[in-house]
């Protein structure tokens, strides 16, 4: 008889859809050693709690999150509301001793993300980076582990949207400071950052520049920097909503002295590998299909060559962390070292100058 | 308070676990009036059903498939058997006065085939020819319903399979006659036929060519084809598992007087088209995403730029069903019109000679 | 001091233009032991040729065939007619005793061909089928003969390109049999055939389709075979003209036990390799530029990294003709294998059923 | 009778072969007005002047440039030496009345070029940025001059080459100051920025990063900018020659309010466009040959759907200066402006600070 853990989802947005599709499917593909149980489902919106309660089985639901975060038959707090209720919830759930999972961004500012890390210190929790468990960037991990990129020369990472361009589209929360904190910056920026702290270690400088094209909005819509990784390469970020052309563009190149690992959500099932270890005029990069055989993640979907899809980064994340909830990463303070990469790249644009992250010597 | 659907699924090998999924999915997805009841799994391999029925929730299992289709508890039998089992369940299912969904290639031969379509005179029945319902695809066929195409000069179509040649692999029953029925036919060949006639209609003529590369092996492990259509283009199919190269590479290319659709499996989100009517220094290729929005199936699962994978075709081919079981499609009708091309393409590279489906005069 | 080599051009079209191209540019590129002497250009079109001998610098006009292939001062007759004029003027040069290059091609007939063949047993003659000098299409030779590809399994050539659906486009003489003798057969499925013997030896079977899309058109705008290869492997191939959304795809794949290759006119500084012997998990098609180093022609043109164009097949091809005329392939007796070839599939579309080239047994 | 034109190549390498090759090859495929005399070669390499001459027919060979850039049977002076010589040789040459061509980057400073532009304010000057000569690059002007980009939100370029990880590379002056001025600052970041500028108009900010990863070399080995361009879109741009897994990927890709442009060197032969104003079902990045018709030289070279390759960027951009050579663009004064923003981003990259080209308040 497993035992059980009872999950209280905070937030009845995309995210929370997509987390609770992770809760129905994560033990159809995992071998999970406990029982979930989808006691409540927390929000503002009442009808829409219903919905969502009907759609994916929540047993309740609730508006009042600070009640649910302390209610002893919840075990799980699952934070996805807009960036700027990260902090509260996080930290009341964890001084109420819940395991936490936390939607991306961490928080809206270094300070807040700081708080997070000392709240949670006793208990379990994790950050939604789901893209890190995208099998194809697990396995850009384990192929640098193996040597084959070498020495790192130079670390690029974009992520393309074009919405912002589409006056058609419905206002929503991450247009506002009030409710997102940022722009660009958190919502599209913070994946690249944590993927990079992930594959390529430590940042140690960074040169900004922030704009926003829209009149009178007061976030950012393009942020863009230069970098310099502790390993000694060289670093360029960029992050929009005013790609046009670009649906969900997340890529990253990353090119070393035995090789170059390319990746492209729009492209989830791929990687792309070059060896410089071969013959040059063998040489050119390989397009590998990244589902299976000996590949993160290939034996808990379908068989090689059978494509998974967005949904599926978020059961393998949910996994990972159900199966080492005290181990897991990235946890807050893996976020919180994305926050001060953030902070420094928002202070650089703003001063015109180069700037360590967390007050590092230039 | 919805209806009640119970299931029976007859099969527990890889085609069990996707149905099982999209049993489990469908309703997160679409808005479907019934309730779903996964009743019983129905194998020889007792402790693998044990581990299926815990994974998915199966109510219960059985090792007798007689038995099960006639339970008055059963509303609707899956058979995901292997091939040569198709025809005897989904008969006394039908008979049974079931509903029933089958797995494709709906029989090995015509005969089997015309029998099951007889059997399933009164019952809802459809076919699981799931690549159909990949959003790319259903696109391509409201493309050409909107004109965008034209007269369509050629159609071509590929299934490239690569596991034939990999000599690790264990053995299976895709490989005998007695289980199978064919090889690359029934299994391969088949997805592109009923994708050819669902976008471009009936096939009038074929000349085939069978091939089998590995000794004493008693199926086809290449199928090749020319075709003409009635509706005047001429077409090309090749079906093949040692595809050296290739994953899984279910693609078509059709040519029109107005424009050309190509579309591959393993880059499912995907869909190609060029259109002829733009001015001629802008025409190319372009690539579409499509994940919404306006396209099929965009509003039930993700947002637009979101991937869906392999599993979202069963799941979409369920919900269509569910929703209107008399007038689905492709039903057992439609796939005896699969089964007669077939026949004719193992007829044509038999006798070395052009070969009209069900005998029509050449 | 040089020997001299002195031309006659016959013919002023397209193929003219191009092969004035090499005759200037070949000795930039190569280190060929003679010079040439662009002696005279022969066409019907007395202003054209004028032209024409301004641009390349032809020293003199010709509008008669005859005389010209006599002329004591010219050493090699360049066939650039159309297609029906190829025979009697390659057998007027050949007999003549002068060098001939042919284009492709050969002939309109197998006994047309076989007539060419033996009037040139003397003189050191070539077909222009210069698809075979493309870097790449060079590299994936000597990729199979040193054993990367393996057994081979699959072969498979497309040649499409879509003006025949241009309404707008002037009339062409490759529009009529009188001067063609064929379409798309003679004109792209030529070329399709010559790579495939040069790459994977004799077609000893072949199932044809041939289809005029034109009212009132004496020629195919499409053929389409399947074939079977002396080496054990099937073949696939098709031509055309009407394949919209195509420019100039003139494409193969090769799939065999220990790797695939793969190849497109339309981006011709590029081969695909796949290798099937790396392990599983780091399989998938590479895409090697092959401008050097270490590939055919790499030394010759410019530096790796640096593109070349459709022109520059033209050069290599003659200038491996002027390096070693005598055993230059391909040469007339290699086309007639393709004449042979072309013919089969000619009878076999023509009967509807499978036919074995140059008369060799089912 | 034409007028003739004398030509004096100054410079023997990779460089001065593509001249030598445009020369020959211009009036092959443009109407141009004069006739060419290739006079005179010089550089230091007496033996490799001797092979040059006899392969490009070089009427003489010089070891003096002072003698030559004054002789009174030269007209057009090409500079193609190393960068250091660019100034005193060009300078001379205008001086002495003559047309000039130079290599890019024109100068090593601003000063340098300042200089320049003021001697050679009375004769037809021209800079050999032959990558604005390539259809897709001219293309694409056309098309943003159409409006077909619309209001530009970013601009993003990237010239990534792997050279400098190979070993096994022989010594070059490209990687010494005292020749070459700089590294890829001067090499391949001119190119971008040049094309940035033709394409985007003027840059008013920098932030710039520049790395050696070689120990004991004195220039850039990458060298990486942020920029804000005077039409408010933002920029990136990357340049490197430590880019391992691409050999020659010069790209941009430019998103506006009405759609995109990508481009790659690689792929010279197409362009990318994404078009905003269609139903946004239908939207994707479409990609066009640019071979023709009716696009930027369709006419001159072969047809549509034959490719081109490198040399025939040097042979338009030729072209187009000798059809116009008092309004060719980019002269001598378009590329003082490319100088600027180099300089400005060294001096950014140094000062870890925004800096503004040319001293304009940030």
């Amino acid at each position: 008889m497993n035992r059980e853990v009872n999950i209280a989802l905070i937030g009845q947005g995309f995210m929370g859809r997509a987390h609770s599709n992770a809760y129905r499917q994560v033990k159809h593909f995992f071998d999970i050693p406990v029982d979930l149980r989808l006691k409540v489902i927390c929000g503002r919106n009442r009808p829409g709690l219903e919905t969502m309660a009907r759609a994916w089985g929540w047993e309740q639901i609730s508006t009042d999150w600070r009640s649910v975060v302390e209610r002893p038959d919840v075990d799980l707090v699952d934070v996805s509301t807009p960036n700027a209720l990260h902090a509260p919830i996080a930290i009341a759930a964890a001084r109420a001793g819940k395991m936490v999972l936390c939607e991306k961004p961490l928080a809206t500012s270094v300070a807040e993300a700081t708080s997070m890390v000392e709240a949670a210190r006793g208990a379990p929790n994790g950050v939604w980076f789901n893209y890190r468990r995208i099998p194809a960037v697990a396995f850009s991990r384990r192929l640098i582990d193996e040597g084959r990129v070498g020495e790192v020369f130079h670390y690029r990472a974009v992520y393309l949207q074009e919405w912002g361009n589409d006056a058609s589209r419905p206002p929503s929360w991450k247009l506002e400071r009030a409710h997102a904190g940022s722009g660009v910056l958190g919502d599209l920026l913070s994946h690249l950052v944590d993927t990079a702290l992930y594959l390529n270690g430590p940042i140690r400088e960074v040169s900004g520049l922030m704009h926003t094209f829209a009149p009178r909005r007061d976030i950012d819509d393009a942020t863009l920097l230069l970098a310099r990784f502790a390993n000694g390469s060289v670093g360029s970020f960029e992050a929009t909503r005013y790609a046009v052309g670009r649906r969900n563009c997340n890529a990253y190149q990353i090119h070393g002295s035995r090789g170059m690992l390319a990746f492209n959500l729009e492209d989830m099932n791929y990687l792309e590998l070059a060896d410089a270890t071969e013959p040059r005029n063998l040489q050119g990069p390989r397009r590998m299909m990244v589902t299976g055989p000996d590949q993160p993640y290939s034996n808990n979907f379908w068989r090689p060559g059978h494509s998974i899809g967005y949904e599926h980064t978020f059961i393998a994340t949910l996994a990972d962390f159900l199966l080492a909830p005290e181990s897991f990463r990235p946890n807050f303070a893996d976020a919180l070292e994305v926050e001060r990469v953030l902070e420094a790249v928002a202070q650089s644009a703003r001063e015109r100058r180069a700037v360590s992250p967390a007050g590092l010597p230039l």
